[in-house]
Order: C-alpha cells, then structure tokens, then sequence
C-alpha cells in the first residue's frame, strides 16, 4: 500500500480554496508562477513517495541509537536526508540572498505535509532546520547570518531548538540553563536541555543548537531568557567546522513513536555559544522560530492522517468480509464508509486551515498588512492543535477500520498513531494553543475573529441559493461561533481557559464547514467534492452545538470539583 | 504512583446506583450478602493492588515468546495467574457444583475490573477461562461438564476461544476449519485459527479451546457451524492430562500493547475434539460465551481508564509548572483541571453502565424475567463500545496530561494507551457492537429502549426539584434519546447502520447522565457526586446534540460518495 503525496489535493486548494493567487502576485512572491508551484509540488511528492516513504517502516523498527557519545540513525535515513537536501527542500522559503529558493511558506507547507506523510521521523529534521533558519533570519548578526545559513539551507548543517528542561516545560520562563560571557564576543553556556528533536545525527556535517539560557543579571521569568547559536562543532571563518564544543548527547528517549527520531537530552558544559538577537530577547526570536513550527507541526499531524487514510481505504478496499460471496469487501459497509467518509473529510478540512493560514503568513511576509499579520496569529494555534488532533483520530479510526489487523504492529496501522501521538505535545501541546488562542489572540477583543467569521457568512450567504444544504449549516454554524466569541471575550481569563480547547475545536469545525463549501462550490454541485462536503456538514459539524455549550460554562464548576474531589 | 483498585467505587455502586440489593433479594443469589460483597471487594482491590499492578510493567517489557513451539510468558505472570485462581476469582460466579462460589456476575465484573486495571494483559487469561465456564455451563454435555470444570474453576486449566480465522473476522460465518466424525464420539479438528489470546502459557495444567468448525455436510453460513473442546492435553477420565494433542502455536503476534498477553496464530491437524452443544449449534453456544465476555471487555476499557485516570492525576498532583513560585502544581491549571474531570466523569459514566448491565444479567439469571433479558440484551454492546472508548479516551487525555513525558516509555502512561486500543476491536469491533444495538437489539421496535428511558425520564421528573440543574438537562437529552429511537426503528437497515455508532454513543451519553444523576442524588446536593455530575452535565452531555443529529442522515450521503470518490 504505497504512500501517495496529495500533490493535486495542495494544487486544488491553492486554486480554489485558499487563492495562491493573491499570494503570487505579490512582488515578493511573484516568481512562484503557477507552473513553478505545479513543478514543486510534483518533484517533492514523486520524492516523498519514492524515496522517504520506503524508509519509514525502517525508522520504526530501527531508532536512532546511541552508541559510545555517537547517535547512530535508522537504516537509510543518511540517504534520505540528503534526497531532501539536494531537492533544495529544507531551504525553499529562504532567501536567495543565501541560497534559498525565496518561495511561499504555502509550498514549504505543502512540501513538508507531503514528506511528512511519507516518513515524519525523518522530516522532523528539516522542520526544525526550517524554524532555525527562519530565526536566523529575523534576529541574527550579519557575521552569524553569513556564516550559518548557507549550511543550513543547503542541509550540510542541521539545525535544533532547545527549550525545554526537566522542570521548565509548557513553562519556559523556568529554564535555569546559564550563559556567561567570555568577553570574547562569545558566551559559556551551562545546563540540560530535554526532549531534543534531532539531538544529533550521523548524517550532517554539524549539527547547530539554539539554546535558550540565562544571563547571570537575568530577572527570573521569560524576561530574562536570551538565545544562542552553539554548534556541535565550532566552524571557523570559512565555515569550515572544526573543534568540538563542550556539549554532548547524554542519552535517547525511548518513545511511543517517532522511532527514526533521535530524541536527546543535551548537556551543555560551559559550551561557546553566539548571542542571536538581544540580550534578555530570546523569547522574542524563539516565537519567530516556534509560531512556522507550530503550523508545520500541525502539518505533520494532517500528514499521518493522509497517509493512515490512504493505509485504511487501500485495507477496505481489499478485505472480504460480510456479503464476501457477492464479491464485495468491507468498504461497502456503511460503518467503515462512515468512518472512512469523516477520515477523509477531516483530513481536508484540517488541510485547508492549515493551508489558509500558510497563506496568511506569505500575505503577511509580502505585505506586511497588520489584518495579515492578524489573520495568521489567529489561525496558527487552530491549525496547530486540529490538525495534530485529526491526526490522532484518524490514526485511530484507521486501526479501527483494520479491525484485528489494525492491532498487530506489521500492518502499520499502529504506527501512525504511535508516530502523531506526540504532535499534539511538542511545539507547546494543544491545551497551550488552546489558551493563546482565547487569551493572546484574542487581546483584539475578538476582532480577527470576527473579521474571519464575517468572511465565512458573507461567502456562506453568496452559496445559499445554489448550495443551500451546504451553505445554511455552516452559516448558522459560524452565528453559534460569534455569539460564543462574543461571550468568551468578555470573561475573565481562566473562565475562558476552562473552555479554550473546546472553543478552538469550535472554530476549527465551523472553517472546516467553511472551506468544504468552498470547495463544494469551486467544483459544483455534482462533484466528489460537494459529496464529501454534504458529509461534513451532515455528520461533523453538528459537533459545534455541544462544544458551543461546553466554552460557556466557565471554570467554576471545575474548581467546585475540589482536588479532594478528584482523588476520592 | 501505585494503581488503587476502585472497590470503593463499586461499593457506591451497588449501594446507590444499580441496586444490588435487589440482586441479592432472590433466592439464586441471597447468600451474596452486603457483608459477602464488601469482603470480596476489599480482598480483591488488596491482591490486584499488592501482587497483580506489579506486573503490568514487566508483561510490556518482557512480552510472551514463543521458543521451540512452547510459550513462555512475562516474569512474574505464573506467580500472579497462581494468586488469582488461589483467590478463587476464576469461577467465583460459577456454579458451586462444580467448585465455583454462585456469586453474581455484578461481584465477578467488579472484580475483573479491579485486576485488569492492575495488569490488563494477565487478567484477559482468567477473563477467556469465564466465558469458557459459561458456556460449558449452558451448552456442554454432563461428562464433559465434570471433567472440565472443577478444572477450569480452579484455574488448573485455562480455557481460550477459537473464532477467528485470517478469511473470517466480524464474519464469523465465513470459516472454514473442519470438524470430522471419528466414529467415536469424538470429532477430528483441523484447520487455522488467529488471535487467540492466551492461545497457550507456561503456568497451567492444560489450556482447553473451544474451536469453531464445520461438519462435512454443514450449510454455509453461520448456521453450519458448530463447537468443540480442544484440549492441549488429552485428559483421562479422572482429569489427568495425558497425550498432546495434535495442535500447535504457529507464532505469537508483535502486537502493538497487551504485550503480556500470548495473542496466538493455532494450528490444529485431525486434534482430538468433543462437541458442545448440538450439530451446527456452534454459534449459540458461541453468543453465551461472547455476550458476558463484551461485557467483560467493556470492563477492561474502564479498567484501563481508571488506571490511567489514577496516574494522570498522580502526575497532575505533583508536577509544578506555570505559577510554580506558588507552589502551584498543574492540577491547578484550569485545562489541566477539565481533562481530569472530564476523566473521571467519563470513567463513572461507563462503569455505571457497565455495573447496571451487569445487575440486569444478575436478574435475568435469577429470575427468567424477559424484561431483565432485554435489559441485558440491549445494555451489553453499549457496555462494550462506550466502556472500551472511553479506555481509550481517558489513556490519550492521561498522555497528554503528562505533557511531554507521555511520550516517554517509562512513564507508563502511553502503556495504557497502548493496552487499551485492542479492546475497541476484539470480542466484535465497536462497530459491530453498534449494528448488534439498532438490528438485533431493536427487533422489538424498540421496546427495551424505551422501557429504559421511561426509567430514566421518570428519574429526572422526580429529581427536578432537588437537583433541578442536573435533572433537566438529563431529561432534555433522554427526549432526544426517544425521538432518535422513533426515527430510528423505522429505518431501514443500511440506514440504521450509517449512523449506529453515533446512536450508541448517544445512548451512553444519556445512561451516563442518569447514573450521575442518580449518584448526586444519592450523595446531596453538596457533594463530590454531584459536583462531578455538573461537570458531566454541562460539559460531556451536550454532545448528545450532534449525535442524534448525525444518526437522522441515513446512509445515502455514504453511498452518493462514491469508492472513486474516496479514493480521488
């Protein structure tokens, strides 16, 4: 059952759903004609499913190791990572002025779902180089600039966030790791960094580690967190990398999933690191590095269900089973239709959010247009936690679909789920985006909100005399997601974070109906996509009546429930 | 953080909310008293506390294994099966003639609970040797009966089931495995069959299988089949096993949890076997022997549930994050705070259900009465579903209450994830279990149904001035619960099995909402109850909506999407 890249699906709603056209025809965007978008998206999905799908399976069952201080990575990843590389894939939206192809983070995100789909273990990697060089760019040093993203575009070196520490978490201003300065120019950073993605490797030529520490005169909190660039090995002027850095791989988690990907606790001892940004400002560019990541991250949960969807429709497709004398097989059930019709919905709809803000963020690039900017914040945490939790569920609903087989690890099934479970965690897990949604992003007092809520009506308006089964529920579907914006935003904070992840899963559901329709009206009334459309808003969307009455209740009743309550 | 088996929980149950007094008041069952019930509680909580959790951890790690065609199990397992039989947990609802304790099945699934919330994996072995008891009880001959028996009571032998095969899943009457007459009462088996869990182990006498095959001149179809014992070893008349039989263990599957659990591939070439019950009678037998154990599988989801619910908030207790500078612990963050309510709501829920089921099966058994067949009837595959769901609902929130740790192995909460997914796809996948709910268990026009929601609208009614914020809303949702069922029973069948799974959860949703109410109610209006209640009520029932919403399409929309249209 081989691994099939969406190239047409990114192709229609660049065309019809998210308009790339707005985009291109920018200045700043304007050599990503439609033929250029045509190209890439067919080289990188022939790419993903020729070359990284067949190692995914090997990731699995073959972790990265550590071996004597060396992380020695899953068969055939080596050669992986270099097809992405000289595909030019890691640095596509970089700038040209160092060796990127300057394209749309709308591409980058289509590329990065595709390799995703095909084995996220290994596309983990240039995901986390992408948000290093996007970092880079924004708050580093023309000397830091000039040496580090040519390697890092081109792939020769690879690129790491460290953030987290055993006590400092979703909570990053606890991090303790220190830097102090060498009066050299360079810093001496000290402490242990955890859950390390791509710790380290055995397939770049350096490996470069943004490392979030303190100054020694810090104020305690995310005030007084500043970034540094520490490389494996320290390159000199050329770029040439040359002695080791005092830091080291203590050891590799063993995980649930995600196998191929080398999960690393760092240690640090007094390594040499370059300020990047200012002092104390390390928040600052590690939001720049984190906001892509978190919408690329979105992407790979949409990626896994991509894939398990395809795994589960080739299975059904297949298997005999039931009225197996008349030659039919379980896809003519109505329960594994149903489940493979609402798999198949939600991984378009989760597809299309992330899509839309993909684009909101080039407008944003492009114009600097404040309603852009506006538009991506606002859409970012949604894309982030939908498309990681469809991930999850469709994961799930594939092993479902595979009945005893889904169970049994050689199918594969399995592994999707075990692989996605963690993208609702990382990059801040989905009860994190879920509060910056209906706390920061919603300091407008829901403007962006409303303006994207307005959108949704007047284009669900325009559809009601030719589609009226399709445009009516999701009218009515967004008029129950702005009066409960319109309560939401005046409660107090934690009353709004008693609700935030159903009042995210709300928004998602009703832009979900949202560009289902526009689908639906792009392709016709008699369409294959109108008919998954009528599914989504038939089965799915009704969700958002009970989500609606779960964001209005408040906390109180959670905090009524005392902690002895919750032990007895 | 040590597992605390729930018999509190149970306790509460029995006393407030299904009523086992009323069990306890015919005669079948009258020497199971409150003081008999609260020991067997207590006992069992102490040994699936003291010597079966400490297993759980080494049965994933150190999973069966097959060497030179013998299976050797987990460490520690042969010890932990020895406790359980010594207890007398094996055949405690079984018939004392034959050593068993005649208990009610309420006391047998409480307890099943309690050791699989310990070690899933070890107590699916006695879990199998129960639905083999029963059958045997209902369908075997007297000779096979006193042979087999005192034995499996004891726990001497296990007991397995044999249905499936790799053409024949949810299709049982697809198999093809073949039963000839030896001309002396017994019958030569052959044929391969899959999944069978605990197919063999190291620590019993003898493992006795009960196998699915068919006669020579058998109809096709599930009306030509018929059962067999199939023991490993051939026991003489005084229950001494003797010769091996002619059956092997072909493999062992590499199954994604439940790793302590041997999930075999069986071969049998001419093995030696005895009929149970009539020629191609098989699936009667069969149905006795799997309707109890759905119930039972219901139950390992709660089990895992509880377990998982018990080491998220354990987690949540002690972690610090955000304000840590007051001490604050994540228990105290708001979302933290709704998903282990949410949690724990959802785990009373299904173990009411569970219980309640249970308690009607006790009466069916003690009375004949045809309404606490129905009752039974139609309560068992909604025990089954939304129990095994909501296993694997609260072990993903239990994931991700954890953070980032969730992801690591050694934190043991993927484990329960891991463990629990199964339970959703054997004894008949919940998709079956749903199609078994709106076909078979709505032949009588819905009768059942709508007994027990006249049970529940009549609740409500009463508890409307006492607890009018609970009681409503129950009520509500029960109305919507009858209209569902109205519209439902005059479907045709396709179109009752497009939305059957959306209806059973529906239906749970509701029975969860009239337990909570019945548990406030009970305990007052200012208690940990009722306080729990509200949080199920306003947070978990309004998803009753969208359900009903989605069982009134019907399949057309399923089948309008056409197999290209999925595969596009």
């Amino acid at each position: 059952m081989p691994y099939r890249a969406p190239a047409d699906e990114y192709q229609f709603l660049f065309d019809h759903v998210v308009g790339l056209d707005k985009v291109t025809a920018t200045d700043r965007f304007e050599e990503a004609t439609a033929d250029v978008a045509s190209a890439i998206l067919e080289e990188a999905a022939k790419m993903s499913n020729e070359v990284l799908a067949p190692l995914n399976r090997a990731g699995d069952l073959h972790p990265a190791k550590l071996e004597n201080g060396v992380v020695r990575t899953s068969p055939g990843f080596g050669d992986g990572y270099k097809a992405i590389a000289e595909g030019g894939w890691i640095g596509m939206a970089a700038s040209p002025e160092y060796g990127g192809m300057g394209l749309p983070y709308s591409l980058q995100n289509a590329v990065n779902e595709m390799m995703g789909g095909a084995c996220l273990s290994l596309q983990l990697n240039p995901l986390m180089t992408q948000g290093q060089i996007e970092a880079l760019e924004h708050h580093a040093s023309d000397a830091i600039k000039d040496l580090y993203l040519p390697k890092l575009i081109s792939g020769e070196w690879c690129g790491t966030m460290n953030l987290t520490e055993p006590q400092a978490g979703s909570d990053v201003g606890a991090l303790k790791s220190k830097a102090e300065d060498n009066g050299d120019g360079t810093y001496a950073i000290t402490g242990q960094k955890i859950y390390i993605s791509w710790g380290d490797n055995d397939f770049s030529e350096n490996v470069c580690h943004l490392v979030l520490a303190r100054l020694p005169d810090a104020v305690p909190g995310t005030k007084g967190i500043s970034l540094f660039m520490v490389p494996k090995l320290i390159p000199d002027e050329n770029g040439v990398p040359g002695v080791a850095n005092s830091l080291k791989v203590v050891s590799l988690e063993h995980k649930l999933g995600l196998h191929g990907s080398p999960t690393a606790v760092m240690q640090y001892d007094g390594a040499t690191g370059w300020m990047i940004g200012k002092p104390n400002g390390g928040m600052a560019a590690m939001f720049t590095m984190m906001n892509n990541a978190r919408v690329g991250v979105g992407g790979q949960g949409i990626a896994v269900a991509e894939a398990a969807y395809q795994h589960a429709l080739a299975y059904a497709t297949d298997r005999k089973q039931g009225r197996a004398a008349q030659g039919d097989t379980i896809l003519g059930h109505a329960d594994v239709r149903r489940m493979l019709a609402q798999m198949k919905a939600d991984v378009f709809a989760a597809r299309a959010i992330a899509a839309s803000c993909a684009a909101a963020i080039d407008m944003q690039t492009a114009t600097g247009g404040a309603e852009w900017t506006a538009r991506a914040a606002l859409l970012t945490p949604i894309a982030k936690a939908f498309g990681t939790d469809v991930g999850i569920e469709v994961s799930q609903q594939g092993i479902q679909v595979h009945g005893g087989m889904g169970f049994v690890e050689e199918t594969g099934a399995a592994q999707f789920l075990r692989d996605v479970r963690v993208t609702a965690i990382y990059e801040g897990t989905n009860g994190i985006q879920a509060m910056d949604l209906v706390a920061r992003k919603m300091m407008d007092g829901g403007e962006a909100a409303y303006a994207l809520i307005d959108e949704i009506e007047a284009y669900a308006e325009e559809c009601k005399g030719t589609m009226p089964d399709l445009a009516g529920p999701v009218f009515t579907a967004a008029e129950t997601l702005r009066e409960t914006t319109e309560w939401l935003v005046e409660q107090e904070l934690n009353d709004r974070f008693a609700g935030a992840v159903p009042y995210l899963r709300l928004f998602a559901r009703v832009l979900g109906g949202y560009y289902h329709l526009c689908a639906a009206n792009a392709a016709g009334a008699d369409s294959a996509r109108a008919r998954l459309a009528q599914v989504y808003v038939q089965r799915i969307l009704p969700e958002h009546g009970g989500l609606a009455d779960h964001v209005r209740q408040g906390a109180q009743d959670l905090y009524a429930l005392t902690d002895e309550d919750l032990a007895a």
